[in-house]
């Protein structure tokens, strides 16, 4: 019963490929997480745009692990790491010993020292910003089609995606489908179709990790959806009307009004590297040897977006998940290998960590994307399919690839969406912050909701009644 | 563009049916409900108990009704009804008028003037409520895995149902089922197949509206499955630590120690009943005529479980769905011969409304129900598969019945759940009230977290180191 006890704080990508690959290992495993889901983050921007249900990208940690029975699950969260000591504890007061330590506990949305914006822009990490980007954007067109005034209507319909990033393109992608394919055909008194998506992105060009000529087809393909985009602006603020810009360094700030505004611009090792007594870059992350190991601690480890590991060509690798499972699997074998030796891990011999690029792509719509691996450089439907086989084939869980193929396949040819559904509260776009201004105006009698062929007429009939959505 | 217009309020089994049967009317149809999605509510259970995702069961209503030109969706909720100048008026302070009213807002959980019991025992009447039993029932596992107290285990993995009727049964054995099938592998350190269930029902049997025989068929079903049934038993007092309540008349008030509360027992009609200036009766619902008019406003109407409609013998109909759906269809055809015709309903010789009775089943569990029909009376797998076929066919959108049946599949096969998700905190069964007594101890150090092999000596080991969760 004294077998070597390996902590593993966090079931995402990294955790969970290092908790599996113990299996045969002599070693008993502790994986601590604060849900009790494994969520495939790449497709959580299809539960946002009501395209996936939660249960479809997420399966129950325990679950996935049910039959590893040298592996025990506990749902907590980490609040501290002693080093010194190899000992955890977690926000009940639990202290859990360890002989290895992997950390993995991934990163969150970082606004850049704005903590306040996220109420008004909620980023896409967890399934609970998902529903509730999900419960904001359909929303937005169910207000707009009670709603009387024209600038209001205009605010409700207009969505800004901060980032340019993978995620960012894509929910902006999805956003101009939604409403271009999706909604259009069900309401009466707007037209759906004439929804604004603005796409926002600090930089010189979207999909900067990406070979230029594949950022180039991404903005023709968005381009091709309506998406607007807006390269080299710094967002200066935030609030329950809009976003505040710069449209290029020294111009002056200007405003766009948008009920909807989405962040995608950044991440952020969770806080646990804080914590750890070492040194921890801008965004967070903990510097790690060639080992992964922390310095001075070669039985603690730190992978995926919580470490800053330096690649072979003196570059930090990216965050994305494949960096995360094969440090999980270098880690897990290195941990094996060192119990089965009975060696300390600073005597054994072995080789630094080296991470095998396979390629990355992104998607931009139904049938829609881009792709790199290696020299293969694809774009269009081509890498979609690409895009489709390959995040299909990594869902954990048969019945979720089933569920999910089934899902698409259906959305393909019908252009519904299975998982509309707008619940909490549906008052107010930003519940706890829209009282003041933007409270929606209380519609004219009668003929401010009439019922049928008054779309037109609607349109430019009412005179402004109520305060603008900003100013 | 004069048409005459129908007001709807409500998008559920009724006022959905209403506007369906509007289809081909010379009317212009008006539907508010204050959700944007359709609720499958028999399957709501299946939700609560991550059997199926919200999304399987529910479908946006403008979706719905989408092609139905003649019909615009709002969501709203109306505030007041002006039966005398036929208008209506939303929290949002838009006002209608009609020509025609047809009420089908439906009921709500009813408490019997406890609702500060709700925030103990979630009734089931939305999707989330669903989610929410759903997360307090998974986390009270999850809770229980890494707790040392050997009382508080058992007081996290005891739930009590309230309520004996078709939802109390449904629920009851799917939480024997959940504990004894799906999560008995998963844990470590608990054994869920001892998660004891206990159904209070204050009448003398469960599921009084069926036979005497059915009844005892699901008090049979309920005990293989190890569901506690405890009839004539009425609920005096619920807290965060439990249930208090006289196991008979005139004997001493007990108590039970019950982490989880589900409230099964009781719906009330939405408020609005109370709003017309009508006699109500202690469901809050309103008294119709014979062809489901309101008492002196022909043109007004009320359908479904806000309507109190006395049957052919004398006794009230019942609250299901096919109820609403009759009288919704029924309705629907007297305004359309009205506006046909051109009289007022007043003028119109009509048959009173008959509901006809095609029976009612409830189901228990994998391969176990009752239904009636007619003299036919099923238990068992046969009405199981009764129930399933009736069920699955019902479901609106094809895209639905295939997921669903799916699911139900798979989760056959493989004795798994889907939506196993705990979304929202974590990190107590109820957030808002739980802070002052049961509040989870702090495990012991170490010791209290053993990794494997543990679960025998850990129940036993352990003095009771933190208060009780009750007394």
């Amino acid at each position: 019963m004294s077998l070597p006890h390996v902590i593993i704080v966090g079931g995402g990508f990294g955790g969970l490929t290092a908790a599996q690959s113990f299996k045969r290992s002599p070693v008993r495993v502790t994986l601590i997480d604060r849900r009790n889901h494994y969520l495939f983050q790449p497709l959580l921007y299809q539960v946002a745009m009501a395209g996936l249900s939660p249960a479809d990208i997420a399966s129950p940690i325990r679950s996935v692990l049910a039959k590893q029975k040298n592996v025990t699950v506990l749902l907590d969260q980490v609040a501290d790491v002693d080093l010194g000591r190899k000992a955890i504890t977690t926000e009940t007061g639990a202290r859990l010993d360890y002989d290895f330590l992997i950390l993995a506990a991934g990163a969150k949305s970082d606004y850049f020292g704005h903590a306040e914006w996220e109420q008004f822009a909620p980023g896409l990490k967890t399934l609970t910003d998902a529903t509730e980007i999900r419960r904001r954007v359909l929303l937005a067109f169910e207000l707009a089609e009670r709603e009387a005034d024209e600038a209001r209507r205009r605010w409700l319909l207009t969505f800004v995606v901060i980032g340019g990033g993978p995620t960012g393109v894509e929910l902006a992608g999805a956003l101009r489908e939604l409403s271009q394919y999706v909604l259009a055909r069900d309401f009466r008194r707007i037209d759906p179709t004439e929804a604004r998506v603005i796409l926002m992105e600090g930089g010189p060009r979207v999909l900067a990790s990406f070979p230029e000529d594949l950022s180039q087809a991404a903005v023709r393909q968005l381009g091709e959806l309506g998406v607007e985009i807006r390269t080299g602006t710094r967002v200066t603020d935030i609030d329950a009307h809009g976003v505040a810009f710069q449209a290029s360094q020294d111009s002056p700030a200007e405003r766009l009004e948008a009920a909807n505004v989405v962040w995608a611009a950044g991440v952020r090792a969770t806080r646990l590297t804080g914590k750890l007594g070492l040194p921890i870059d801008r965004a967070g992350r903990v510097s790690v040897r060639e080992d992964c190991s922390l310095p001075g601690h070669p039985e603690a480890f730190a992978i995926g977006d919580m470490a800053a590991f330096t690649g072979e060509d003196g570059k930090l690798l990216p965050g994305v998940s494949p960096v995360a499972m094969q440090q999980a699997r270098y880690t897990a074998k290195l941990v094996t290998r060192a119990v089965r030796e009975g060696k300390p891990l600073a005597e054994l011999s072995h080789e630094k960590f080296r991470y095998f690029d396979k390629g990355t792509m992104a998607t931009i719509g139904r049938s829609r994307a881009v792709a790199e691996s290696g020299r293969l450089r694809l774009s269009g439907f081509i890498a979609w399919l690409a895009w489709l086989f390959v995040h299909v084939w990594y869902l954990i869980g048969h019945r979720n690839r089933v569920a999910v193929l089934l899902t698409w396949a259906w959305s393909y040819v019908t252009y519904e969406r299975g998982a509309r559904l707008i619940t909490g509260r549906v008052d107010a776009i930003h519940p706890d912050t829209e009282q003041p201004a933007p409270a929606l105006p209380a519609p004219t009698p009668s003929r401010a909701l009439p019922t049928d062929g008054a779309r037109q007429e609607e349109r430019t009939s009412e005179p402004l009644r109520s305060p603008q959505p900003s100013h």
